[in-house]
Parts: structure tokens; C-alpha cells; sequence
């Protein structure tokens, strides 16, 4: 089913277009206005999603059946949507880049009709994988050198979405997922340890850990807080050393308590025992201000499992997008709503030297110093270039992250890269602004 | 793909489990450890989900083959893992019915393998659905008497989260949904005006609102914001009026600004022009709060559209649930780890008159007054019972709406209903932790 994943305003809206012939070129153009509180960068994602919609779109006739039935579409209406699929053009930021408020994530140029259905599942596809990709690099960023691990699984929403959160975490540099699926599904490494439940299944700790090491010596990582922490980890190591279990496949992790003053107390045990290999692996509840404030404690804390804060981005699970008509049959379109006023046109964003601002432009201007961040990825309906798997992704993000500034990089009061518009951009707004309606016609 | 979305812990506890023999009766039980800040009920839902995810689970072929190359499982691990299905019996809350914390939402008895392989995708299910229910219900009593439609498809987690926030908002009374596909699977009322981009596609708002109004005329709403408000108001007014649509078919649409403000200013504009039934209706970034100022302030609003901030339910994400074993082959367990402690023993919640607390009981203890609120949705890996279609769930909200007492349903700083425990799961606490494994043994 693609064609009913939309607003239904879309559908009335292309109905009515159709019917008036209003199919001339149309481009659209998918950019936050905002950044959520304590972001200085959002990382692009989701556009595979956005490509592998926007190939397979059409109404089926269980959907044509619907739309007649149900919402007394007439049969004009009906045949012209029966025959719609996208034929358009596609530019846009591909994965892993970051970009800043009003920069175009993706552009999308069709007839009027196509262009518009589009948006409730562009919008949805971006909104989300950004948000969450920007949270997991935040983590990323917090934890310094130590290793992260998905662990959101159980509290993404939905299934899907926890197939996005591992995808997404791993395109910023988590190190691997709990979630078996995806793992198998994007190729990432599965990471799993043990639950309270399989500790309390045992007449007692001893025993759980004894038992788990036999079955699992090659990667014998002990949950340590079902009882009390210190006396856990000494249980550990103590079955660690009975059963000669080499130290760099041993681990502890400790989900709950003072996790920087936990962490220290186990290094030492860990140490003391002989076991100075050993890895320790902090969990529970924790985002990026809490892997931060362990980070700066300097916590021995080896590899962090994020679960919920991240799978979800807690604090900003939603980005402040919009898809707006820029320009249609060769007419420059604006929206002069109060706080959600848009610029006119096509663009292309051109990107500096670390320390420059980026430039905002129109995308037929010549086109001024550095790099531009948007590419065609669909041309006619057809998918064009390459460079749209995981791993170029993750190239992206890593080269962008040397990039961007310290100030944008701070997890608290960022300062994002100032866009700044080209001349030719502003005076388009100018003349676009004088030639709108007078209010009210 | 049923058996790999699941945590790799999941599998290797187990795995474990199984090569020891240990598929002795375990219960788990799954409860909000706490409600999040504001919330005063929870609305419980996503219980279909978990029940068509346990009836069908399975290790499939292509999933034994990951677990066989990738993750290296032995044969025997894969055989037996192969032949695990879901034979085990569920006690539940149905959907649309408030809780409270430590509450049990769901639990689980089943050979210990099992219910554990199950904890992850339970844990999903119940533990967004329910987030996203209670963020729509409380825009449900902000709203008053004013309707309320479903717009958050394009700011959902994803596809399958806009299904299920179209049919959680609808279980807990919204009107309809703009989202045309879970319209058309749920059976709810599609709801769809015209977005900014129409009003530019044509030469001006007049034009627009024309051309509309002639091709919707029985449902004839306008976007009055792109320009300027008011006037918008007058121009769709006189379109209206100029085309002879009848005023309860006509409508307007505001989407930025001072909406207490503008809805007075278009109330008098829409009542001056001679069309005092023509509705007005809200939307915008409009959450619980933003509805209960318009409410509260008297603003002429008849429908709010509500987006992003149910969709993704903004403030609160998710939820501080767990899915715990409480007993054992016989043997009652919890865990007391710092802020997490558990009550051992599988439960049953009576609920009394409003204002009476919640009763927290054993299971198998002669029920005390009230009504238990779990009752049992699967038996020996069958689904028995009925009650679990949307209308119920719908009348079920509807009564525990009415039940709930003023100081749970307030928006701000609410006092949840008091859960008192019963004398006999006090006692069994009691035992219980004193026969808890010393700390380190």
C-alpha cells in the first residue's frame, strides 16, 4: 500500500489539481525551520526510505475501491489516480551529512499532483530517521572513545522503528545492536549479555553466572546489579578465574545505582582479582548528558548500552520540517505565516572550510565557493548515483563530524553553522515578497 | 520474522535455559514502574499487537540459518529453538482501560525459554501504544466537547506508527484521521482540508478557495493563514456565499498565530457574513496544553486537528515500563536493585467505586471487593475471550474516563489513584525478601 499513506488533503488537493490540468512543474522543498533545544547540527537520514517510496508509488485497486466507495471519489478522479506514479526529480542531502535550519534536507520537482501526494510520507520518512540519527550522534559524541550499543528495541515505537534505530545508530558509529533483525538485516554485530530475570532463575548468582560462562565463555559478560553490585562483580571474577576464562572475554555490566562510582569500585575489584582486561559496560536509562557526565568523571566505563532516550530521541522525538511549494510552473512561491514564513525557488547549499558559514542559493545560480550539499538522486522517476548504502553513510557522518565546530558540537546551548543566503536568493525573496496577493485577494 | 525480533540476550538466556533443562513455569509480569511527569492514568493499549506477535512466533528458516552462521548457535541450541512456539497462557488488561503504576499491564506464564524470548517485542508494543493512548486521551479532556482529528501521520516513527496513532487517538474518542490508510483499515472518518501549497498553486486566495469550494462543496474548509488571517476569513466567507454553499457545510481552518484570538476575530467575521454555522477549526503544533488554554479562554474553536505532538506523544516518549519475573517453577523472585526493585508473585488488580484505591492482590488469593481488571486473553498459546475490537476498547476508555476522579485527570501535577497492596502480597514480599540470596552468593 503506498497511494492511501497520505493525508487525505493530498489526495483532494491532487484530485483538484487534476481536474483543472494543473500539472506543470511544481518543485517542493523539505527543510527544518528550527532545531530542537540543545542541538547545534541535525545528521540526514531516512532518504532511502524516502527513494524506495517514491519508486513503488501508485493506488491499487483495493485502494482505487476505497477511494470510489468510501470517499465517493467519481470515476474522473479515479482514472486520473489510477494512472499516477512519480516521474519526478529528486535532490537531496544524502545520509550521514549534517545540515542546519532552513537548508534543504530534499527537493522534489514533479507535476503539481505527484509532487504534492508525496509529502505526508517524505515528511514522515525525514522527520523521523533525522531525529533519531541526530540523537545517536549526540551519544556519539558524548561518549568520547568508549563504545555505544543500540539497546532501544523494546521501546522504539513500533518494530519498524526499532529497525531504523539500529540502522541509524549505526550510521553515526555505534558499535553494534541488541536487536537480533536488525542485526541480521543491515549486517551489524549482535550484542547480548544477560537479563535480571536469568540471574533470578537460579538458586542464586553464583550459579546463574557459572552457568552463563559455560555457555557463552567467548563473550562472558555479567548483569551484576540484581542483588548488590560489588558483591556481584566479585562473583564474577571469582567464576571468570575458576573456569580460566581468558580476562579480555569477560566483562561486567551494571545497569542501575552510581554508575561512576560503581564503575570505579568494579575496575578495582576487576584489577585486584587480575582480571585487568576485563570490560566493564554501563546501561540504564541513559542519553547523552548522563554518557557526558561520565565521560568527564572519567568513569572506566568501556561501552555503553543506549536504549529508549535514544530510540525514541526523548527529548526531541519530533524536528520541526516542513515541505513547501517553492515554485510552480516557473512562478517563485512563498508563505509569509507568522513563523512559518518559506524562501522562494529551488536551492543548492554550498559548504566551507571548517569556521565558514554554510551559503544558501538558488540552484540555477552559479554557483559560488564550496561544496554542494545536495545531489540528484532521482531523475524521471529513475533512481541516479550511488553512494546510498550504510557504509557511505557512515563516511559521510564521520567526515562531517571532523567538520563541524566545536561550538555546534556542544550538547548544551549549541551555536549551529550561521547559512547565510546568496545575493541572489535574498533579492528573489524581494521580489517575491512585492509580487504576493495583497492580502485578502 | 517473528523469533529474531527479540534482543540477542533473549536468546542466548534462551538457549541456555534450554540446554539445562530449566522450562519450569515462569511468570512474568509487565508494569509501569512510575508515570511519567503530568500524567495522573495511563491508558492501556497495544495488547492486539502483542497477541498476534505470540500466536504466530516462530523461528523460520531463514532466521535458524542466521542464528546457525552468524551467531554461531550449535545444533542443538538451533533444534530446540526451532520447535519453540508460544504455548503459554497471557492475563492482560484490555485495551482502552486506565492503570496505574505497578499495575500489571500484561502477564505472562509459560515454560521460562519462552517467556523469556518474549520480553522485547512485549515491552514495544505495549509500552508505545499505551504512550501514544494516554498523550491522546489527555487531549481528549482538554478538548471539552470540541472535536478532535488525528494529524500526526507525517511526524510518526514511521509508517506503522501512524496506523497506530490513528487508532489510538480513535480509542479514546477522537473523531477521524487525516491519514487516509488507516481510515481505510480502521473504519474511521477521513478527515482533509487543503494545505499552504494549494492556496499558491493558484494565482491568488480567491481563486483558491474557488476552486475548492466548487470541487469539495460538501466539505468546503479553507486554510485561511497563508497571507493574513482575517482577511482570509472574509474571502472564504464571501466565496462561500458567492457560491450559495450552505453554511454547516462550510469551514475555516487556522493554522498559526493567536488562535484564541484569530477563532474570536473569524467567529465575528463567519457570524457578520451571515454564516454562523460554519465551523472553525484549529491546528498547528497544538498539544493538551495548548488545547486546555484555547478551552479554558472560551476560544469558538469546534475541532482541533492534533499532529505531531500525540503522534509522537512529545512529552513523553515512552514509558518507565519493565517486564519482570515474579515466579519461578513455584518459587516467587524479585529484584531489588536501587530504584528498581520488583514484587514477586503473578497479580490481579481489583478496582473499586471512584475514589477508592486500586487493590494490588495475588493472583490466586480469595479476590477481595472490586473488580479485577486482568482477565486472561490467552490460554495455552490460544486467544479466549473476546473484547478486543476497537468499539470496545473505545467503551471501555469511555467508562474508565468517567470513573477516573478529578485530581487523576488534571493536566498539571495530577495525583494518581493510590494502588494499595494486599495483606497477602505484603507477606509474600516480606518472605520473599528474606529469602533472597545473600548479596554475592
Amino acid at each position: 500500500m503506498t497511494g492511501l499513506h497520505t493525508d487525505l488533503y493530498e489526495i483532494r488537493m491532487a484530485a483538484s489539481y487534476l481536474r483543472r490540468g494543473m500539472t506543470g512543474p511544481a518543485t517542493f522543498s523539505l527543510f527544518a525551520r528550527s532545531l530542537p533545544r540543545d542541538r547545534g547540527f541535525l545528521v540526514c537520514a531516512g532518504l532511502t526510505d524516502c527513494l524506495d517510496f517514491l519508486a513503488r508509488f501508485h493506488f491499487d485497486d483495493e485502494e482505487l475501491d476505497y477511494l470510489r466507495e468510501e470517499l465517493r471519489l467519481p470515476d474522473g478522479d479515479l482514472d486520473a489516480l489510477a494512472n499516477l506514479v512519480f516521474d519526478g526529480d529528486v535532490w537531496a542531502v544524502p545520509e550521514g551529512s549534517v545540515v542546519f535550519p532552513d537548508e534543504p534536507l530534499l527537493e522534489v520537482t514533479a507535476p503539481l499532483p505527484q509532487a504534492q501526494l508525496m509529502e505526508t510520507a517524505l515528511l514522515n520518512f525525514l522527520t523521523f530517521s533525522t531525529a533519531v540519527a541526530t540523537k545517536a550522534a549526540r551519544c556519539r559524541i558524548a561518549a568520547g572513545g568508549a563504545e555505544l550499543v543500540d539497546f532501544s528495541a523494546r521501546r522504539t515505537h513500533g518494530v519498524n522503528a526499532a529497525f531504523a534505530a539500529a540502522r541509524l545508530s549505526a550510521m553515526v558509529g555505534f558499535a553494534g545492536t541488541s536487536h537480533v533483525a536488525s542485526a541480521a538485516r543491515f549486517g551489524l554485530r549482535a550484542v547480548g549479555t544477560m537479563a535480571h530475570s536469568y540471574v533470578q532463575a537460579f538458586a542464586n548468582e553464583r550459579e546463574a553466572f557459572r552457568a552463563f560462562a559455560e555457555d557463552y565463555p567467548e563473550a562472558a559478560v555479567f548483569l551484576v546489579d540484581t542483588y548488590d553490585t560489588p558483591a556481584g562483580v566479585l562473583t564474577a571474577a571469582d567464576v571468570a578465574k575458576t573456569l580460566a576464562l581468558p580476562g579480555e572475554r569477560v566483562g561486567v555490566r551494571l545497569d542501575s545505582g552510581d554508575l561512576d562510582a560503581l564503575s570505579r569500585a568494579a575496575r578495582k575489584i576487576l584489577d585486584d582479582e587480575g582480571l585487568p582486561d576485563a570490560r566493564i559496560m554501563a546501561s540504564g536509562g541513559l542519553d547523552e548528558h548522563a554518557i557526558a557526565r561520565l565521560t568527564a568523571a572519567g568513569a572506566p566505563i568501556d561501552s555503553y548500552g543506549v536504549g529508549t532516550k535514544m530510540g525514541v530521541s526523548a527529548d526531541a522525538p519530533s524536528l520541526d520540517t516542513a515541505y513547501k511549494l517553492v515554485e510552480y510552473a516557473g512562478r517563485p512561491v512563498m508563505k509569509r505565516s507568522p513563523g512559518k514564513a518559506t524562501l522562494p525557488g529551488p536551492k543548492q547549499v554550498y559548504r566551507g572550510e571548517p569556521g565558514e558559514p554554510d551559503v544558501l542559493a538558488l540552484r540555477t545560480e552559479p554557483p559560488p565557493e564550496g561544496r554542494p550539499l545536495l545531489t540528484r538522486v532521482m531523475w524521471a522517476g529513475e533512481r541516479v548515483g550511488n553512494g546510498h548504502e550504510l557504509f557511505d553513510a557512515r563516511t559521510r557522518f564521520e567526515h562531517d563530524l571532523a567538520w563541524l565546530p566545536e561550538a555546534a558540537l556542544r550538547l548544551r546551548d549549541p551555536e549551529p553553522v550561521p547559512v547565510r543566503r546568496s545575493a541572489r536568493l535574498e533579492d528573489l525573496l524581494a521580489r517575491t515578497l512585492r509580487t504576493l496577493p495583497p492580502p485578502g485577494e
